[in-house]
């Protein structure tokens, strides 16, 4: 086999990078360890930034986003007794969109299959091999057990922080950084109407929750939780009782709904980052290169920004044979990176109860700084809301 | 001995309490442990607040202040390779002032040696009673050696960390939060103009360095070093080399010019804040209630700024019977009390190296985003030059 982009991982970064190379006339085969339905049906992410809703509708992806996405003005911010709301379009003329990830993966699906995309489900044995010369290629096992060899221009590993990509950069060459956050958020779905109108971030002495939503009719919502939790410890009236005192269930006559729970997971909370983002021949995407805890819902879109940056980077080294922006990508990238997982570690520390009473205290300073000063209130929301494409 | 309010400690939040009193019409006798002369030469903060600036004017200490002191538009924030100037004045429309605590305090000992304020310095044995009645009183051995009792109506403390007042808040009203730093800086006095004409605060991989002044020949540096360290290991030559090196020495053609150095201390980094900051007739001010780490230059502005809240309070108390503003003293204070101890907090743990390579990248890219958004350094800014009295 052969082509000029062997993408690893059809996640959205994959998924999107296809779409955007073959819009430029850029060949690309796709290859996915999972099935088409478990990617589609990850429960992931389910807020967008304003530069990524941007992108997926100048690339023709915009649609069912526009009809069933759920534009956001901002969010809430609270602890005990106070509930403030953050007007990102005020702020920063900037807003968020409520569309999982899970209906942007069943889009870029419909759209691989509309144009003929080459995807390779339920490969095994993935392995990255020449990377450092003008032909590299990925060897894998297909579904039907046959041992393949993808020959390609340019390997693009999208495969995660699980995938062979990330480690296939020489361990000479790359650096890490890593940070564990003590706590993990124990995170359900359930069918009922969400009770709010906007997601409320929650600090509180008990730890932090957060009540998100997928739909009218679909709630997300997350408590703070030790590591090593188990579920099983966590019954469906224990976690609504949690989120009602935690969200201020009876406060100012706010009422918390609670619905049946159609799935209950526990998601720990990490940073990290793999410098550089460019290898040779291969360059890394999304959470192949970093991941960020999920309390500033910047996962998503960090990967969207990073396959907004390589799919015209390898369109000029590709078909012009113009090296500028590939050469920057990694640099380019990574300023992103850091942004935003600094924010991200910012809004959990933040958020989230240490046990340290000083702490504490800061935490909630800071909340109050944040909600009672412009610059403040601001500067979260730029972050939040997200910076253009290319910053 | 009687008066309305007796005031333990005469550094500059009880000689400026003294003054504001006096200027209402309100008597009080100040009580010193060290000497006059002592209190006068303490090398201290070196930076005045907009609102600070504008209460010492407003009370008639302003004189050689608008004389001697320095108004400075901003600071600079530097890490290796880059040095970026934050302009308050454009930011905030305030500015900070470069004239040292040592001098407020000299104007505050010549105005209340001009209106004939009762002070005694080195006296022993402070201790106070009936704090919960309306006759409290202070008893001490003064610099003869006779034991003396201070009648008053209210007690003050603004005798420092070390000071009874603090601990005289029985322990079962009191709370106190703490956190040490791993580091301290040591700092020195040299008799050379400085080499900038504005604070660099600088970032760096050897630890935080920073370039102040007292005026236009004397400078004061700082470096980061570790705790317990002892100033004999850091000769005058080791001290210029590391601050040559941490500040950019050579870097687009900077220069710091080293001279004689006349002070020489090493400084240990605190926060502390003791709750509620009044107890029945017993009312804390400045660093009897509170101590923050030096960065944010906010030690003696908030001392300043407890002092602006608390004389209009015991006005209203002695001279009108009204409570109001007593009452509520506390909370007031302490709402400036946490945010400053919050934003310190920030400086120092964004500024100081603490050995983490994951700390170090969030600390550049919160550097970089401070010095490259306007909400950023707009929210510095406003906690620097120093929010409105009262706040």
């Amino acid at each position: 086999m052969r082509t000029q982009v062997a993408i690893i991982g059809a996640g959205p970064s994959g998924l999107l990078l296809s779409h955007l190379l073959a819009a430029d006339g850029v060949e690309s085969v796709v290859l996915e360890t999972r099935s088409e339905e478990y990617v589609a049906g990850r429960i992931r992410a389910g807020i967008l930034e304003q530069s990524t809703v941007d992108l997926l509708r100048e690339v023709g992806l915009g649609e069912r986003l526009d009809r069933e996405g759920d534009p956001h003005r901002g969010i809430y911010l609270q602890w005990p007794d106070e509930r403030h709301h953050l007007d990102f379009v005020d702020l920063t003329g900037r807003s968020v969109y409520v569309y999982g990830q899970t209906e942007v993966q069943k889009d870029l699906v419909a759209a691989s299959h509309a144009r003929g995309q080459e995807v390779h489900y339920e490969i095994t044995d993935t392995a990255l091999h020449d990377l450092e010369t003008d032909r590299p290629s990925v060897t894998f096992t297909d579904r039907d057990g046959v041992e393949q060899r993808l020959q390609a221009d340019v390997v693009v590993g999208c495969d995660g922080s699980f995938g062979p990509s990330r480690e296939a950069v020489p361990q000479a060459v790359r650096r890490t950084w890593e940070k564990t956050y003590p706590y993990s958020w124990l995170g359900i779905l359930a069918d009922v109407a969400p009770s709010t109108d906007e997601l409320i971030y929650a600090w509180h002495p008990d730890g932090f929750a957060m009540h998100s939503m997928r739909s009218a009719s679909v709630s997300r919502l997350y408590l703070q939780v030790p590591n090593e939790t188990s579920i099983d410890d966590w019954s469906d009236d224990r976690i609504w009782e949690a989120l009602a005192t935690r969200l201020g269930h009876g406060q100012d006559g706010w009422q918390l709904t609670p619905g049946p729970v159609t799935d209950k997971s526990v998601l720990p909370m990490r940073s990290f980052v793999q410098q550089p983002m460019r290898h040779g021949r291969l360059f890394l995407a999304g959470d192949a290169a970093h991941i960020v805890p999920p309390t500033g819902a910047k996962g998503l879109n960090l990967a969207v920004a990073d396959v907004a940056l390589l799919a015209p980077a390898l369109v000029g080294l590709l078909r012009k044979d113009d090296h500028g922006l590939a050469d920057a990508y990694s640099d380019t990238a990574l300023r992103r990176v850091w942004r935003c997982t600094h924010f991200s570690w910012w809004m959990t520390t933040m958020l989230h109860t240490s046990g340290d009473p000083f702490d504490e205290q800061l935490q909630l300073s800071q909340l109050r700084w944040v909600t009672s000063s412009e610059a403040g209130a601001t500067g979260l929301a730029e972050n939040y809301a997200g910076l253009p494409i290319g910053f």
